[in-house]
């Protein structure tokens, strides 16, 4: 891998130092789709392993970059995405040894179907091919996207960010020792190892080298490659999710599903951000509710007759409704039934993961089939919105764009579908 | 729909009024979303209806584009693509009730599984919201594209090419009626009414308004797209397809084979343009072959192996390797192999349609794994490669893309899938 020493940081020494990065991925991109199972097996094995045999080294890389971003002042929510610990290495090795218990997607043929011509027509999964993923402080970003994109066939070029650059390079040498052993190609996992903001620009219009992008990190970056890439891209916009109270609603799994949306975890994407209440229903549950969230510490923000009935809530205002606070903080809001909750959703929500509460058949069908988002719930908690908990097994982002992968993305999202046709000599009339 | 003669011609002008066109015709995709497939069948049937009641003045209309047409020196290709007749109009309503025919893939639910959790997870086919078609002469899209979106409960905005202008606002006029008949909102098909390159600029990067755009025309016009697209694509570049012999062809099926896919039909994306043939069996295979495509009057270009072995063909160079011609012509090389065949379709092919002929069981594996194409055959000529072929029922078009649609695209290649999750109360441990 060149070493930004080496590099010139002209736009075009930047331009043609990434070029040269995506063509020696793309170069090992057959080789990597047409790697047996059990070598890729065994290279995430490796990996995992070596993972844990270096946790001291990884762990004082990872000291450098968390000493230099705490000199920079970085606040402490980007510290902690930043920081290792011997718990989180360990998580490290056991998501690589998961992804190696699930089945390879690569190669499974689905719908193989005779056709009234004789032949027989069907799809076969195949990798992408050269996969970049741009991404923030989280090192492990390091370690678990390369996995996936290695079991599923693909070349993976990672761009993490300038934070945690000393952890990405150990992860980095580590992946490097992997493939080798195992017998691939060091180039299927490529890191780019210059730090400059023009690096992703020039990425984001690699076509033809660069076969999908997908960014995790904040909202910043993500609008950043939506309005750069024109390379496909599969993001993750921010996630203002929904829990409609229907009037039809069960009170106890009301009760439940609302407190648990948004108290389970406060920092995910799936956490509830808006309650929207029923009128005919809200004099029933909002009062028990609120105590609940009063006694977990969760601030209430409602319009003015959710206040009528808590008056404890601050008053919510539009950017309430728009806001994705990851945060012990909860917009309510007073409907008059479902119209107007499934407005209010489309209105103001992100397409991420809404939820209805009712007991009524019609209104659970309207809601799913209406509510225009990768995640749609009846009675169950929004926090389910999860590639674990769907059995994807484990999930690369979730994707909020409606092409190719919606919701979480597993190993399938990171393959497309060929199709074969089978003959015996057939030809066409 | 506004006119013409109403727009502001300013860039700010141009860009205000595409807006306010995607602007009427998302206010409509819910509508178009949860209408009944009777409903949307009911709107199909009346157009194939309308549109074989009023050949006559659609006749007139397209007389009028094809004189200015003419007067502009438009070439023998275009002014065909352009042209109206009786058998096409028919085919035009013929197209349309074929589309009435298949099954609504709108709100189909599939993979519903029940997880550990107590959760059911699957996943439901839903519209993609606003599409839009950029197309060049071809006065049938309008009918065609505008079908195949709306009965995939799609709304559409259709930019079509200015040499067919009064032939697309006369099947225009006709959609606006017949959607008004069946009930449904007229914004659902929109007709961009002003002739103007900026348009498709505008268009193009109406991220949040637009879901997909479709290019359907010459490569100039889809290099365009590609270039400049924020919004998700799905293209269709050219078709340089390709037939390899094996050593272990059947003499008779890569005959067959390889005459058909060349000589059925030569100007579709489809046609084989180069011919691949295994050194051990070219001298069994070519000459008997050249005599074929010699008396259906094919120039054969080939490289200097191929003419040892026919002494007529001319010398194709790197350039023939690369072009796909639409005409009766057709490159031949003479490889050393399955490894060269497949390198040699790596590197000039255009992921389109390539087939081996092969009885050798462990070379079709590898041919199918490896060839990187939305169509990949064993034994079958390339021109199978087809919606109505493979069973989709008509076809919006053949994505050379990995994402999303890969290969001949039919209904289902205009919805996604959203998750659904049904619990009973289930909340997050």
């Amino acid at each position: 891998m060149p070493q930004k020493a080496s590099i010139d940081q002209s736009e075009a020494g930047i331009a043609s130092y990434v070029e040269a990065l995506c063509r020696a991925a793309r170069a090992v991109a057959r080789t990597m789709a047409t790697a047996p199972t059990a070598t890729k097996d065994r290279a995430l094995t490796i990996m995992a392993e070596s993972i844990r045999r270096h946790r001291d080294s990884l762990l004082s890389a990872n000291a450098k970059d968390f000493a230099a971003a705490r000199a920079l002042g970085l606040d402490a929510a980007m510290l902690d995405r930043l920081e290792l610990n011997p718990a989180r290495i360990e998580s490290m090795a056991l998501g690589i040894e998961q992804i190696v218990a699930l089945a390879d997607p690569v190669g499974a043929i689905d719908e193989l179907r005779t056709r009234p011509s004789g032949i027989q027509v069907g799809r076969m999964r195949v990798p992408l091919g050269v996969i970049a993923i741009i991404y923030e402080a989280r090192p492990n970003v390091t370690a678990d996207a390369a996995s996936l994109c290695l079991k599923s066939g693909n070349v993976v070029v990672l761009r993490g960010g300038s934070e945690s650059i000393h952890s990405n390079r150990a992860i980095g040498a580590l992946w490097r020792a992997a493939l080798a052993e195992a017998g691939l190609p060091e180039a299927a996992i490529q890191m780019v190892d210059v730090i400059d903001r023009r690096v992703v620009e020039v990425l984001l219009r690699l076509r033809g080298l660069v076969d999908l992008v997908i960014p995790r990190g904040g909202k910043g970056l993500v609008e950043l490659v939506a309005n750069k890439a024109t390379v496909p891209v599969i993001k993750h916009l921010h996630g203002n999710c929904h829990v409609y109270i229907d009037d039809h609603a069960d009170i106890d799994k009301a009760v439940r599903v609302a407190f648990n949306a948004k108290t389970q975890r406060y920092g995910t994407c799936n956490t509830m951000e808006t309650l929207l209440v029923a009128e005919g229903i809200a004099p029933r549950v909002l009062p028990a509710l609120a105590t609940m969230y009063r006694n977990k510490g969760v601030e209430l923000r409602g319009c003015a007759r959710t206040r009528n009935l808590v008056p404890e809530a601050g008053a919510a205002d539009e950017e309430d409704w728009e806001t994705e606070y990851l945060a012990p903080v909860l917009a309510i809001r007073v409907v008059s039934g479902l119209e107007e909750a499934i407005a209010h959703i489309e209105h103001y929500g992100s397409h991420h993961t809404d939820a209805i509460v009712t007991e009524d058949l019609s209104s659970a069908r309207r809601f799913l089939r209406e509510v225009d988002s990768s995640s749609v719930m009846v009675n169950a908690s929004t926090r389910f919105a999860d590639g674990f908990e769907y059995g994807l097994g484990a999930e690369i982002g979730i994707s909020t764009d409606k092409l190719h992968a919606r919701g979480p993305v597993g190993l399938e999202g990171l393959t497309s579908q060929k199709y074969i046709v089978l003959g015996d000599g057939h030809i066409r009339e």
